[in-house]
């Protein structure tokens, strides 16, 4: 079965194979394991060593999220989300409901936010201390720019936290050349091919010390991870990990850097993409994004109008064809979407095409256009 | 290697297995899967369907602790917590820390704490709504009886939320027998011998819908959580699960059933512990609770006087023979942690008794009581 979803990604089988082991987490010899990740982690995200630390946090993206943006921001504080598309109205969310003032700056989940649209923002409201940005949007392909964003954040004095969950280890980043930039936050399933279970900040030290004593949760306060990694001396963990995916995720870095690191993963990513959106267009679909705004992690798709066409029996059609996509969707309109990422060849893709066709055709699809 | 530590445990080879595959979690195979797994863990509960709802949380036990503070208990509430051991000091703190109030109820972490300290304590106080109880600490090895408090908190017309972490499966428990009961949480690595990464709260129905609204944290609120789920029909996932832990969960709770479920575990539990207890008294060690004391998931062990003890070293020289045990420890004097749960048998606890002689004869630890 090929995974063609935005993670959890399909992963190679020298990664998953790591998963399947006990593990004490403190134990001498995982510690080792543990800070060749956090090393590999910070170099990837072009941090510096005493400048930026690498922060574990049990679960998932969403929970990182809340911890970055209670941990950096203070109760009652004030941070603007641009709202371009599914994981930014998750963002707007976790921060209502942990009692932070969201200022929106609405735009279509079709197109990049623009640096300039930030800019006025916070121009209009001196009291936003942060930003809070998703680098890549899988509710429907997009990317937004964290360097030309982020320079606006810089000259308008103000802090930027990153949603890179599903973005780090193919889309470019430099924290050490973005001092605005308070953390970046990913987690291990996805474009780095690592099993699910344990996601990351890499942030500012300087930020950090600062932080401590505002985020109203111990579980979700990242300035409370650092120091508790500092007292250990090895950068232990205060809870429980989820080790057999940190194991995978040792293998899964080695894998990225053996294929050439962040540049060559997301050549691969974006040839997979081009493969897709080409070739959905030859079958006669239509892309949701112009090609100019379509980011390499997912190619989101518009349902055909014909009234053969019902999305969960289209995904079981192709998961009889040995692909499996997603059974639901992010967008307003209805459509299907389908990732680039994970360990995936435009070969693979090509394969996935022909049986996107092949299920259409199974379907009794003809009118393959959006209604 | 013999993992002897309270969690994550040592696991089968058919349970570790599982975590070696890729899986989309909201495919329709998985979902099954998952139903399973839910269903299974209502009845180990002694749940009630309609009644109760099983409730995943992605993460490690403490985040299902502050998330069942959180969602049963308002901003500014009061609640009881019996502190007698490590685990009650960090449910204080993270209670403290989301902006509860604690009432303190402390007690030696060598024995339970008894009922009539927790009437005593509610009737000194009508407002506090909850008693927040560890049922078995591992700090020490003590078994807090759920049943028995539960009695109290009910004719006081109060409500218990339970910490089931390192005992569901293993030690006795009915929600349906204690509807003062809101909340057990469990986690998936310890005595039903999956691998960490996901944990669960069984709640009341009538309990999740009063709850709505108050968590101030939507990663955290176990009534959306119970929301979320029914909206989607299949008990859904808000955000990404690690997929991988509950597939081998799902294979962790068969192997449970098999072996006799809880009674049947709590025995061979038992008599692991047993073994050790009386193993390392023979040896010359003290243990640090009296044998009327002593529960079955952790035997604590003090620390010999001899100044060639050293706990890393003894932990390593351990390792070497074979048996890997807590290189760290969560009472006042130094004492170290063994764990009797997990995939492991009494046949070799006896095996383990003997690698801790030979461990402290090769460091020269004659004078072995503590000092």
């Amino acid at each position: 079965m090929l995974l063609l979803i935005p993670g959890p990604v399909q992963t190679r089988p020298e990664t998953r194979a790591a998963m399947a082991q006990d593990i004490a987490p403190w134990d001498n010899d995982f510690r080792a394991v543990y800070a060749e990740i956090r090393t590999q982690v910070l170099d990837l995200a072009g941090g510096r060593e005493g400048e930026h630390a690498t922060l574990p946090l049990q679960g998932c993206g969403h929970f990182l999220m809340e911890a970055a943006i209670r941990s950096f921001i203070p109760a009652g504080g004030k941070l603007l989300i641009p709202r371009n598309g599914a994981y930014a109205e998750r963002a707007v969310r976790l921060a209502t409901e942990a009692r932070r003032q969201v200022v929106s700056l609405h735009g279509p989940d079709t197109r990049a936010v623009a640096p300039e649209e930030v800019a006025a923002a916070l121009a209009a409201d001196p009291a936003i201390s942060h930003v809070v940005m998703v680098q890549n949007e899988t509710g429907s392909g997009i990317v937004n720019d964290p360097a030309a964003v982020g320079a606006a954040v810089r000259a308008a004095g103000r802090r930027l936290i990153l949603d890179s969950v599903s973005a780090f280890g193919a889309l470019p980043i430099s924290l050490a050349a973005q001092p605005e930039l308070d953390a970046l936050l990913f987690t291990s399933g996805k474009c780095l091919e690592g099993l699910p279970g344990i996601g990351f900040a890499v942030a500012r030290i300087d930020s950090l010390t600062a932080a401590a004593g505002q985020a109203g949760s111990w579980s979700f306060d990242l300035a409370d991870v650092y120091q508790h990694a500092l007292r250990a001396g090895w950068g232990s963990f205060r809870f429980t990990p989820p080790v057999q995916a940190l194991a995978a995720f040792r293998v899964a870095l080695d894998l990225h850097a053996a294929e050439g690191g962040q540049p060559a993963r997301l050549a691969r990513y974006a040839e997979n993409m081009r493969v897709l959106y080409q070739g959905v267009q030859a079958l006669g679909l239509t892309p949701y994004l112009e090609w100019r705004h379509q980011g390499p992690v997912i190619v989101t798709v518009h349902q055909p109008a014909d009234p053969n066409f019902e999305l969960q029996r289209f995904v079981d059609a192709l998961k009889a064809r040995g692909v499996l996509i997603s059974n639901f969707y992010n967008t307003k309109v209805p459509t299907m979407r389908i990732g680039c990422v994970g360990a995936i060849t435009p070969e693979d893709m090509r394969g996935a095409v022909a049986a996107i066709g092949k299920a259409l055709d199974a379907l009794g699809v003809r009118q393959r256009q959006a209604g």
